[in-house]
């Protein structure tokens, strides 16, 4: 098969040195691959794309769509005699249509340079996951990724009008018109967002965009009490500008910040911290000013305000530092990736207290408090056996706590290899069976990413 | 059955008198219901639901979940010998969450209602359908509903977070936790809205609300030409404050119009005209100045602003006289529901000029010009045998030209018993077939509404 795909793609894309298998087995996961894969195939068209997946089913291969291997859960992982579909060598940005505004782009397109150039146009693709420097629109698409900014303006999914797919047997077809508002058929699109490469491979995506917002600016407030800035974040979520950006972190996350960064210009005591940021026309627009009005009337120790763009990126390189920061304490960390209802938020963050007081291990808490969804780390000693032990076991200990409180394992960062039995416990067995059954229908070998997210 | 019904459901719940039955065999599309059903039943709670799927499952009896039968695709049509399942009587607005910025909501609540419940909180449901003092949110969600605000909000779809579900068997299960951000399993919920009750019947319903709007306020704006017309609302379309509507209505629309109801203030001789309505903050906004001056570049030959609520409501009603205005005309109309890429509407609009001199039939053309949804109707005499048949060719030819301009035959209504070959055609036979596949996957006996949709 290795010697079809050669005569059919070019010697250049099917790659088998095992140093080059190598660098393409895991994500940043720190899970790792269950296997060494048979080849990296690096397509450059839909026609490629198609190609290997009609070899690969006639041959019962498995095929693990990847991207740029930023994923958190291990998706893009290497399977055992899997074939690596890199799609990066598709980067296309076919299409900015300022009139529709629409992109239409290939799914190896860097997150960043669709946003660079959407804004090159006037224009605003919303989604920003962490990694959008790195990350690809297909690996975003595929793990539906979230950011700081879907507070405002919604996850992936959100954004995505329709896709071009191979499905598993090699055929080509559209999820659905390109078009604002359809009801003809069942949602492929919505189901496809998100599948991890279990149900189609990805080869051409169409997002909607947005005219550009006014200039990012806001506030950080510093808080003496962690469930005055939670009730803050409430209070500033039902204010009449949705701000852009609404972020947490409590005192072990503010704590290892300053220490792995000094200069980052965090508040050196405080129980909780809030950065809020609006992207609203600047014209008459007094959204500053209402919500340094709900922090002071939450108690604020202290308000600073960030009106160069120069100071917001810092402070969002500051609340990224999230996980150096904690892995810093203990020398390893296990990122988590719970959603609550904001309701449930001060119970969840006093039951993260508990957990870490009774596993001995420190667990700080960030992430997009407008959401509900938040980011606890459990740091621990990975040369400590008895530490990395308990750090696993506290691990599993969180997950049945988000849905304990009525919420979700992951709100952002997918299943992959991690979490299996947490998402089926979640959904419960009959919601697994009917999407296995849909899985099934897309993919009747099992031939995608098999093992992934089910 | 009927029987075992009786028995569990209480007498009243199920109903067999002809007159009944009659009164709810069809929506409002005007197409006929295949058959007679064998009962109307009510059930008041999920345990009834579930016994109702159970029964009809283990006797191969068609459902055909109805709510306030406001369909104008035939969706909820009587289907030979089947149970139409009111769940009108499920009525109740279970919670309203001020924190979480959520309702959760049984199927039968008007959507009115809910729109005035989450007001009486200073909250906001944003999705408003045409029917939306009648229709149920069942149906809403069934038929993935549009309206006048998605331009801004989306349809019911954004709004949706989780459903309950009663499977074909009589399971009920949770499409998925009821946060804002999730991605454990594949996306059921939206698999299930716009289903049309052929995969689950839907019993309750969480939606996401959003902080009160300011008030309500606009322009109208007619141009003596179609394309400016078309052109400003592209304009629009890239201000920075996205509208929170924004309507168009072309010549025969507006003559037909100012016929039929001489009061509600249209101009007499435009070739097109604008609604554009906000909703944003009062504070040092100035969205309608910025409409004005958009309308004014594009030549607008007359431009009134409408500050108070009840010329709001005016125009609004205005604009919803599209399908009783137009019926006027020859007697009876067919009412269309095509979406396009908004590039592609002057061209849908001379295509359609062609196809009215062709067919010799009036066609004029409304809609929600912003999201590229646009409702052009064909007027017929229908004591004219030629004039009916020109008409449903002409139907069909309208259906076709939205395909072939990259838009669809539906952008809200649905499909229904309506327009299932022109959807086919849309999707392609291998989209079709992997839609179908799924639909196997929760209905395994076909008793779900079959015949519809699909």
């Amino acid at each position: 098969m290795l010697r079809q795909l050669r005569e059919s793609l070019g010697e250049e894309a099917v790659i088998t040195d095992s140093a080059a298998l190598q660098a393409r087995c895991h994500d940043r996961s720190g899970t790792p691959a269950p296997g060494m894969p048979l080849a990296v195939v690096r397509p450059t068209s839909t026609d490629d794309v198609s190609t290997v997946l009609r070899m690969a089913y006639e041959h019962g291969i498995s095929v693990v769509p990847q991207g740029a291997l930023t994923g958190l859960a291990g998706g893009a992982n290497a399977l055992p005699g899997s074939i690596l579909l890199d799609l990066t060598a598709m980067s296309a940005i076919v299409r900015i249509d300022p009139v529709d505004l629409v992109a239409v782009v290939q799914p190896g397109v860097v997150t960043a340079d669709l946003a660079a150039a959407a804004a090159a146009r006037g224009l605003f693709y919303a989604p920003d996951p962490a990694s959008a420097t790195e990350s690809t629109i297909g690996g975003n698409v595929a793990t539906n990724a979230g950011g700081m900014r879907c507070v405002k303006y919604g996850v992936t999914r959100d954004a995505v009008r329709s896709l071009e797919i191979v499905l598993a047997n090699g055929d080509v077809v559209r999820t659905a018109p390109p078009t604002v508002k359809k009801v003809g058929g069942l949602d492929l699109t919505s189901l496809i967002v998100g599948c991890e490469g279990t149900l189609a491979v990805v080869t051409e995506v169409t997002v909607g965009l947005l005219p550009a917002p006014g200039p990012v600016r806001g506030i950080t407030a510093s808080f003496d009490s962690r469930d005055a800035a939670l009730d803050a974040a409430n209070e500033i979520m039902v204010r009449p500008h949705r701000p852009s950006t609404l972020e947490f972190m409590d005192e072990t996350v503010i704590g290892a910040t300053v220490a792995y960064d000094p200069a980052a210009g965090l508040p050196t005591a405080a129980k909780g911290w809030l950065l809020v940021l609006t992207d609203s026309e600047l014209q008459g627009a007094d959204d500053i000013a209402d919500y340094v009005s709900v922090a002071r009337e939450h108690g604020a120790m202290m308000i600073d305000t960030a009106t160069d763009p120069e100071r917001v990126d810092e402070l969002l390189k500051a609340r990224r530092l999230l996980n150096p920061a904690m892995h810093e304490l203990r020398g390893d960390s296990l990122n988590e990736d719970v959603s609550v209802p904001r309701s449930r938020l001060p119970e969840l963050m006093t039951r993260l207290d508990e957990l870490s007081a009774d596993c001995g291990l420190p667990i700080g808490t960030a992430g997009h408090v407008g959401d509900g969804n938040l980011h606890p780390v459990i740091c621990f000693d990975p040369d400590d056996p008895e530490q990395t032990r308990v750090a696993h076991q506290t691990h599993e200990r969180v997950l049945a706590l988000a849905s304990e409180l009525g919420g979700t394992v992951t709100g952002e960062h997918g299943i992959g290899l991690e979490k299996l039995s947490a998402v089926d416990t979640e959904l419960g067995p009959r919601v697994r069976d009917l999407q296995r059954g849909i899985k099934q229908v897309l993919d009747p070998s099992g031939i995608l990413n098999p093992g992934k997210k089910f």
